[in-house]
């Protein structure tokens, strides 16, 4: 099966290279499955109905978040009507939404799709690694799905590849988010989950985390309030990963970052091109 | 003017790989100025004199610290008689060792280093910004020095990124490290200085931060003391940012992330080989 | 019911101060059940098995820890056996010893002790309030217990705070622990719970948290590797919690800080002299 | 000298206490000096002019800040031209503002009144012992002051202690803000310095932190937006430190907490009634 990640969309830079090129790529690449981190969708600061239908619409399977996920209020309500939007899965129970879902793909594959969130330098949640042991218990790999990808939005690189052994062999894909910056680690680990820590964002780049520099550098020189943060408005690049799965046991077999606009170096998936 | 900065050396893994692959590098890419930075290179905790002069030997220039710089007390001591090992520059005055050094280069040319703490979720020093705007203002790029490089010690991406744009187009390099994994963004910003959030690390990747995956990963699952870090033993991998320079201006204009060796993607300058 | 609650033993300067006072207290105030945080009892750092019998000996019915549970590894192992011995209740399941125990006092009531850790600006454990929402959902106040006291093992106000708030009325007792400082908050919430955001500590106050001073703001001012830090050692001074509940309710009718020894002003509950 | 130092005023119930008590205090225990935190007066979030004014119509001579100091922007104007208000003296240079000034009182002598702010758990300032170290060097005590105030707005107890024991001797008093809930730790030093871990608040205590609870625990309860967080609105108590001081060497002879208000114990320094 093909897979395609993409890291954080932020605002409409990040959401006008998404709507751009995730159509083409979707058919050109044949792929099975498309699953997008849209948490700063919105002006930086969650996302709205409207942007998640456009992910969606666009060529995502699945939309997941994390700690932005209700920056919009409005994403407490919808997301209940929304059963492809993930919010992290160990918000505390009786959050609104769900951070499982289970996707059939054309081809009648099923993908079990799970959103999560770090607690090392972030507000802390239930137990990420008690709750993802939950979630694969319930539907393991080749018996309850035919592939399985985990978002692991985190800050620390460390919890991160935590999370990648500790699943490890048991999901198709560890992914992580958060940090806005695609890393250079993508890798099929020895069990045969592909992991990569961060898959970056898609937004603008000539930015800080996808927001203008003026006002975000300024912040760290000076301790007094400004600006809001906006988004930065040059072309969106889009980052992320692309796996290929055995369709037999679900474990990865082919693995690439993907970046494809200004900025960062080009990566596309040789072994689909 | 050629320039190569990797990551944090972790453990003899780690040591290994920069023993065995950097004189080559050294020569084949017929490189000007290298910088490591070591704070791990002792099993995973500062480095020893030993081992500084293992990696100068080597070929580093310079060899820049972090978090972890005094972990080995002798540290303490020995970094006074080093001008060529820096620890963080904004530590407090008094604090022994020296922030930034000036290399000369076998053709004469003047690199000046320097190596700051960022301090978002890391323990408090002294305004980063501050004291890198000090260094600069004290060392013009072109006046004073003919290439500057800057290692930002650091945990946030955003962090990181503002210190890039804080001193674009005033030094030659600011590159990131502390996470242990290298990022996919290296890339030269509109005022001409080479950025690249995180150089990664020189150790063994099949592994949490260079350690042992077991014991690193049990710490997450559950909250009770446990086994000693060790760093892991496999071989290592060294990650970095390769950088050349206008001799005229000290800008970059060529820049290139590395990776050589096993778990990681391959990845060396194209404009050297 | 007469219910004495004393803070973090810290050290020998502590748990001299614990053994020669409290005989005398629980039976010049009738004390009917005693709780003691003895997280830093072993020279600042955990407790032995021998130490909690130390505890347990001078009149303690209850023995509560926090953050420090076990920096003494032995703890890991005597907890299993020490019913009287608690750790904080949100710890992951399946570490070692537990997290709430039911004490039956000489005249026969029964007292359920919990202690549970905050999660601001602390290691993340599960979440303490749904934990607590569960201890007093399996034995309300009054019905399986003729009181309740909960240790909230925090470092902010506001959690404590918020977990008094959340508790009125449904236990005996809300006491902070973990700042080692006694807060002049102690009172009766309008549902009847008594509250303090800290009960402060057993120990020698002309200190930095019990620990000698000087090592102590050395760390502040200089960051480097200095000494160990080493527990005061002048004449400790015992703080914490006097509170009479209603035998039928189980809430509070009486409460008063406690404080004896040098250093801090005197508090003596007068309504049991 | 008499000196009254009164905690973080929050809202309407803060500011109506402090208007209604002070005049009479400062008129029956002839205080020759009062300083007030005022980081919350203004709903919970900073001050504005006509409320500092209210303050300092009230008896207060100076009023001090904290992490909220601008959160009401016009306090970054109107802060230049009121040298009676204070923000944290390591704010970075360039600040609005200034963190030490001089008072003259009644009877000539000179009052030296420095706000810091503290790191752990905060946002990073400049390094506040090396800041107070500058400002005790330019202003001894007893040559260039006749008493000195240090207000040290900080989270955690072991950095306010660490601090008193760094200024011991050299100020009059050390008192820290920030928490909102008063310590039972009024003392004097080995070296003479009047110490209190926190002055508590001047604002509504059947609250958490001086806000309405309902929200502030559901917070920490559901992981959601909500409501905005308003002041309680119950009778406010205010809360500090009293300490009169030799007029010959600047430093205390006599400290009490003080507490005039509902819901908290009442505290009134009897060597002034
Ligand atoms: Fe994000
Ligand atoms: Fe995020
Ligand atoms: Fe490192
Ligand atoms: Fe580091
Ligand atoms: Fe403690
Ligand atoms: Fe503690
Ligand atoms: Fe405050
Ligand atoms: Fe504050």
């Amino acid at each position: 099966m093909r897979l395609l990640f993409l890291g954080d969309v932020v605002g409409r830079s990040g959401r006008s290279a998404v709507t751009r090129l995730l159509p083409g790529l979707r058919q050109a690449w044949a792929l099975d499955c498309v699953i997008i981190n849209g948490e700063n969708a919105a002006g930086g600061f969650g996302l709205t109905e409207a942007i998640c239908d456009d992910l969606l619409g666009a060529g995502a399977d699945v939309v997941t978040l994390g700690n932005h996920s209700f920056d919009q209020r409005e994403a407490l309500v919808f997301i209940e009507r929304q059963p492809r939007l993930l919010r992290p899965v160990n918000f505390p129970p009786g959050t609104p939404g769900r951070g499982v879902t289970m996707v059939e793909t054309t081809t009648g594959a099923r993908v079990l799709v799970a959103n999560v969130m770090g607690r090392l330098y972030m507000d802390a949640l239930d137990d990420p690694f008690a709750a993802m042991e939950r979630v694969v218990g319930e539907c393991p790999l080749g018996l309850g799905a035919d592939a399985i990808v985990v978002d692991v939005h985190a800050e620390a690189t460390s919890e991160k590849q935590a999370m990648g052994h500790f699943l490890d062999g048991r999901v198709s894909i560890v992914v992580g988010t958060h940090t806005h910056v695609p890393t250079a680690d993508a890798r099929i680990m020895p069990g045969g989950t592909a992991y990569q820590s961060d898959a970056g964002m898609c937004g603008d780049y000539q930015s800080i985390l996808g927001m203008q520099h003026e006002e975000a550098v300024r912040r760290f020189v000076e301790k007094t309030p400004g600006a809001r943060l906006e988004p930065a408005t040059g072309e969106g690049t889009i980052t992320g990963l692309a796996v290929e799965t055995d369709d037999r046991t679900g474990l990865a077999v082919k693995v690439s970052a993907v970046s494809i606009g200004p900025n960062l170096a080009e990566n596309r998936p040789a072994f689909w091109e």
